[in-house]
């Protein structure tokens, strides 16, 4: 693990504190709300915006300074916005976007009884409104040696017209190499261990089969990539083996859990993204970047969702597309080729650190 | 039309008769079935393997010769198989392919419920077997200049427990161009309205708003080309003003518009394969192929039932989707250029023909 320690040198600082925003934050006075040490909204939109810049920091400076457009975008009607920030056809990166948005609104009475009937979550009288935040990123790197990065941490928040509250977290992190080096699939995941260690043991495992069922493209009885942890639902139950105690150290998890990102993925992008690669490598990567978009599409739940959400903001859903992506008919590899060895990975997921 | 009537001479029995077929029929001793005048099912498959030769062998024509990969598959169980037909990085088309498929099998009681109460089928008493065949084919040419063309032509029999059929017959032709020349939209719409006009008046105007309405990217607020017809549910009704008498003029019908599709789409291969076109005009048409991906993924009724059906052939499914696409970040064209023009249509569309 030397060798992704020392690649993490450039930005010594990567673990210790957030970067300042890169714009104005979506709710007017958040640094006032923030004030209330109750005010989970304000906490998880500051959470985001510092994870978004830190992040954003980071892979401008593994792209030799490219800097990210920023796009700044609010709804109508006080409904909140987002900060949009992209880079696209650089040296590194094919296509990367880092999002954040902060929505509120009226819960439509549907999606109020799906929530209470598929979710079992307790919301109280309706009309119900809701608040949800997130940070949501896609990273496709150029080079086909260097895998994509995908990660995503949300917070639901639905208020009754009694004034109760139901609040819960969910997010997670996933690597999507073309060419698998061994040792990045440990790193990966053993960051993303780490992380879920410190704040319960019996995270990691179940996050982790959650993603490997959660990335499955059904069709193709392949998944997306190597995997890393995925969660829902998470909410305070000190009953749980699987939950934490109340919101303040759920709230903990999740912001540990963002503030792991670049440890989890700029090391591999440094050790990779000079690598020599060869027009039959670039051309897998294409073929591959197809089955990312047929996931993404067909089955991904938060881009379904967002497809469907009245004024959602269709560029800043689809910064998780490539830039390029291919089809071919019947295209195969041999079973003893690299790509070969990466489908049996993609077939069959593996343990990659002892739990 | 007359440029388009000459274009035509290369293959001058274009209309007047199919030819043999690519390789053995799904059903065996198919030809001893088709002796019985009433067997729909056999009439129906004689009918879309010569189509799919007629239209391959004009394809292959305008493409310098270029052989199409012929792939025959039979599903388990005798429940039927397909013939797939595929181009791939030619000199004109850049990816295309021309499928038929015969299946047979039980018919799932939810799908059967689904078809009662949603589109109003009066099936009989179930258990129901199923019988589906059709041919489907999407062109995607290289030069931006050549517009994309898509047909499918389906043919759908139920049998109840008590021997009970219900039949119907589905299918349509669009067009999606990168770069419009009128007169291709002109011309495309007018063999498809002469080959409706033949049979009932009333179902071009119906079949091209249908169109229009089916190939809507919701989450664009745009279509994905400028239509052509589209009709489902298409059985025997003598009250209706929109449905033949019988099942024969019902076959009839579908027989003469899958023989149109030569006389729609080959004329304007013809007139724009050769013209020029600049690296900004290939992007854009990749940009396009990107909302055609998204269509087929997304909305498309025919790819989501195939995603679902046990054992489909996931790689004849997906000769729909393009050999390369692109998605660029806020990719934006000016109201007055070319591009823009297309763009007007897409997002309200155009009656082509005075009906």
């Amino acid at each position: 693990m030397d060798a992704y320690a020392d690649a993490l040198a450039f930005d010594p600082d990567y673990k210790k504190e957030f970067a300042p925003y890169l714009g104005d934050s979506i709710t007017p006075d958040l640094e006032t709300l923030l004030q209330d040490p109750e005010d989970y909204r304000a906490k998880m939109e500051d959470m985001i915006m510092k994870a978004q810049a830190t992040i954003v920091n980071a892979l401008s400076a593994v792209d030799n300074g490219a800097k990210f457009t920023v796009d700044r975008y609010e709804r109508p009607n006080g409904q909140g916005g987002g900060l949009t920030t992209v880079i696209q056809d650089s040296d590194v990166f094919e296509k990367a976007g880092v999002n954040i948005s902060v929505i509120r609104g009226d819960l439509k009475p549907q999606l109020a009884t799906q929530m209470t009937s598929q979710r079992g979550k307790k919301l109280g009288p309706g009309p119900h409104t809701f608040f949800a935040s997130g940070i949501s990123s896609v990273i496709h790197p150029r080079n086909p040696m260097v895998p994509t990065m995908h990660f995503n941490y949300r917070y639901f928040e639905v208020t009754a017209s009694d004034g109760t509250k139901t609040w819960w977290y969910g997010g997670g992190a996933d690597l999507t190499p073309y060419y698998l080096e061994e040792s990045d699939g440990v790193h990966f995941h053993t960051v993303l261990k780490d992380s879920c260690d410190a704040h319960n043991r019996g995270f990691y495992p179940a996050f982790k089969k959650a993603c490997d069922d959660y990335f499955m493209i059904t069709h193709r009885k392949e998944r997306r990539g190597i995997g890393g942890v995925v969660f829902d639902d998470l909410a305070a139950n000190p009953a749980s083996d699987l939950h934490l105690k109340d919101q303040a150290s759920t709230f903990k998890f999740v912001t540990d859990m963002a503030a792991s990102v670049n440890a989890t993925y700029i090391p591999i992008v440094i050790a990779r993204k000079d690598l020599k690669y060869t027009e039959q490598e670039r051309e897998w990567q294409l073929i591959r970047r197809g089955r990312y978009v047929e996931f993404n599409l067909v089955y991904d739940r938060g881009t379904k969702f967002g497809l469907v959400t009245p004024q959602a903001r269709i560029e800043s859903i689809f910064i998780s597309l490539p830039l390029n992506a291919r089809w071919e008919y019947k295209h195969e590899v041999a079973d003893d080729s690299r790509e070969g060895e990466l489908m049996k990975i993609l077939r069959e997921p593996r343990e990659w650190v002892e739990t």
